[in-house]
């Protein structure tokens, strides 16, 4: 960490980290050890328990109002710590305190809930997501308490309990408490880096709109020697317009799908291309000859920037051993979309319902329906100043330049704070790729506490007023 | 019965059928009431009781020859009577004596192995399929051996006792006891008619290739936010490749798939076309507008005598409720197509897989596998002199013409007898449409044992030597 003790180092701050690092990361074990399962209905005291323990953390932080907020699920926590300067910018820093469920239990070295620190690494269900990372930017407010009287920007700490089931309350809550959320900016301690050694700041992420298709031919199954060459065949007729969707280079054909999709701009084409990707790593990763789709895009570009499109699930008549000839009376398919920003996840369904209607063959309708959890996609100007703050201290922590990369998933908390706060959102924690996130023995790199302890530091003081 | 008892009455059989009948029947409700389920090991007994009964019935009827034999299944029965006169034709009699399952037993109006007569039906498990009709040139012999000494043909009755399951050690039986089947025609007395008031004669059945097309993608199913747009799909390929097998017109364009189908004579266009075929009654059965297919071909010209192709079923991927953003690795398809004579099921699973392979998109590779029960197609001349023995026969019992059909479906036995005695088969029996074969409360019309006697006396009589 020489990079980052010789560029971020306010000497009073790292020796306030050593003074406490002991006790800050026992208070870590200590929050680990309740199980914060949000999806399972008996840990649901667990989850209370969890609320009040953040609650109380915040307190002892030093922010001055705290509160353990009810949804119709499970509680938030509200920490608010206004700025003493009135010009001072104000951050809403967003965590999740909920954890993903630990089994398979018989995984685990060592018991899920009960941290374990072997070579520098902290084993625990929710260690590194997002325990670890949660408690960062709480650790810095504090050490800024307790050397400046306060931080120099406002902080507003918002803590869901049901990340890990969908957020499912979070939008009613962001507009009940829309006037206790006004910020400048929105930082994520949520997210992770592209590699432990390359860090990465996240430009983009993806939207989404998914819907089911349901033929229906006959109005039962029926025999394929009595009615073959006469009756309408629903999985021929599935199969006919999935098809169809698609071009022979993958390209999706459906009329409208494009209508919003801003061109790639040059600059974001060279942002893309500055990171590197390997085809024949990619491809011996899962197995194949190496990336598929649009050649007009590079992979990264399809993957990042482009929307999408995949059959998610197909099924209809027989499955079993053998052969069977009935024609069967129906057939299903799931389909889901990855959006890019402008797309209207109700105009992609819309247009996927034309391309349908359009495309059935004769004999056999096909319904569709949206399925839960569309949203739009998310994006920040790669220029925002308080990325390219970000993006100058992660340069100084690292010694490299973060990769600006964008996701081929979808963040919905970004669009969300977007749409309903009006915040540009940026993302900085320490989630590894490798750190079994949601698996067995997921774990937490000790040495991120004291990195993003730094780069919490300097951006807190370092953070522009929008 | 005024046309049959003015046409194909021998007043002397006739006067025997009144004095016989009550026993004859009697004999039917014995038969029944062995529960000869094939698919069932708990009744592997009652299969052999069932065989050792109807070969005892053989002989009391008067045939010299009689003996079960053994297959690596449930045994059939063998009985050969053979001709006085050298130049007398000799018909080998098919048909089975196994039953199908019963269940759900608690659809039954009364007990299924339990004969019971209602309004000149008699309710039971295998009444009309096949034990009924089984039983009527069993009792034509019979009746011959007292008023004539013995039948003007040889005859040689074959009944087996896996016809429910598949005839799985039909083909072995029929090459291990080659020499003691030899006859100039076959006739099945398993078979059904047009209606109870038309009657009909089978002219051709279809055969049948099935394959399983298997379409595998990355190594496991990944996660669409990070692949989407780079990974290949097998589910998409998978549906590209199924579409590409029909155009718009539900026409197969599988290359090679034609080459060996004769086309349909004026005479064999003119035979279907005098079958009535309504349309819109048809649609309105299955709850669709009408009938879809190749407009080049009538309905009934592409259900019985064109080559059909049918998707039976499709999996891959998420099948729950919701949406899953998952790439799957692999999907599935089961096709089953029925064939016309001249055309070889390995041929045709040959240029399905010729067709996947020129046609799978990149990324994905798809293997193709044979499933099971491939058979060729059988076909009849409809001018074979037996056959126009029967057409005559029917037409004077009936007072109308039979309807000269065709079946969509697979008639196994009579290519096997054909392929492997060189035998045509000549479908004579009374199951009709609406006797519930296969289902609870299966019956079989007593009025048909009756004109059956009639039917299978005139034929005997009258059918030429081959």
């Amino acid at each position: 960490m020489t990079a980052g003790a010789a560029n971020n180092g306010d000497q009073r701050f790292l020796d306030w980290l050593d003074t406490n690092r002991a006790r800050l990361l026992g208070e870590l074990g200590d929050l680990i050890r309740i199980p914060s399962v949000s999806a399972l209905p008996a840990h649901r005291a667990d989850m209370v328990n969890a609320a009040n323990w953040v609650a109380a953390r915040l307190r002892a932080a030093g922010v001055p109002q705290v509160e353990v907020l009810p949804t119709d699920g499970h509680p938030a926590v509200l920490g608010e710590w206004p700025a003493a300067d009135p010009d001072a910018p104000t951050a809403l820093i967003y965590a999740h305190y909920d954890t993903q469920p630990a089994d398979p239990f018989d995984e685990w070295e060592t018991p899920p809930f009960e941290p374990h620190e072997r070579d520098g690494r902290l084993y625990a269900r929710g260690a590194s997501d997002d325990k670890g990372n949660l408690l960062i930017p709480v650790a810095v407010a504090e050490a800024f308490g307790h050397l400046a009287g306060q931080p120099p920007l406002g902080l507003i700490f918002f803590f869901e309990g049901e990340e890990e089931i969908g957020s499912p309350n979070l939008r009613p809550f962001l507009a009940a408490h829309r006037d206790r959320l006004r910020a400048d900016v929105a930082i994520s301690a949520d997210s992770g880096m592209w590699s432990h050694e390359q860090p990465s700041l996240v430009l983009a992420s993806k939207g989404l709109a998914g819907v089911q298709l349901d033929a229906r031919g006959a109005n039962g199954d029926i025999h394929s020697g009595l009615h073959g060459g006469m009756a309408p065949n629903p999985l021929g007729a599935l199969a006919t317009v999935l098809a169809s969707m698609k071009d022979a280079d993958g390209r999706i054909t459906i009329d409208g799908f494009f209508d919003d999709v801003r061109p790639l701009t040059e600059l974001e084409r060279a942002e893309i291309a500055a990171v590197p990707f390997d085809e024949t790593e990619y491809g011996r990763g899962l197995g194949i000859a190496g990336p598929v789709g649009d050649p007009a895009y590079s992979p990264l570009e399809r993957n990042w920037a482009r929307p999408t499109f995949d059959l998610n699930g197909i099924w209809g008549g027989f499955q079993g051993v053998g052969s069977k000839t009935v024609i069967p009376a129906e057939a299903h398919a799931k389909i889901t979309c990855r959006l890019v920003p402008d797309q209207d996840p109700g105009a992609i369904i819309a247009a996927i319902a034309r391309h349908v209607a359009t495309h059935t063959p004769p004999g056999v309708t096909i319904t569709i329906d949206p399925t839960a959890g569309s949203s739009r996609a998310y994006a920040i100007d790669s220029q925002h100043p308080a990325l390219l703050a970000a993006r100058d201290i992660m340069s100084a922590e690292y010694g490299r330049d973060p990769y600006m990369v964008r996701l081929g998933g979808t963040l919905p908390v970004a669009e969300f704070f977007k749409t309903d706060l009006g915040l540009d959102t940026i993302f900085l924690a320490w989630e590894m790729p490798d750190e079994n996130l949601h698996g067995p023995n997921e774990f937490f790199r000790l040495e991120n506490f004291d990195r993003g302890f730094r780069v919490y530091t300097e951006l807190f003081k370092r953070l522009p007023k929008s």
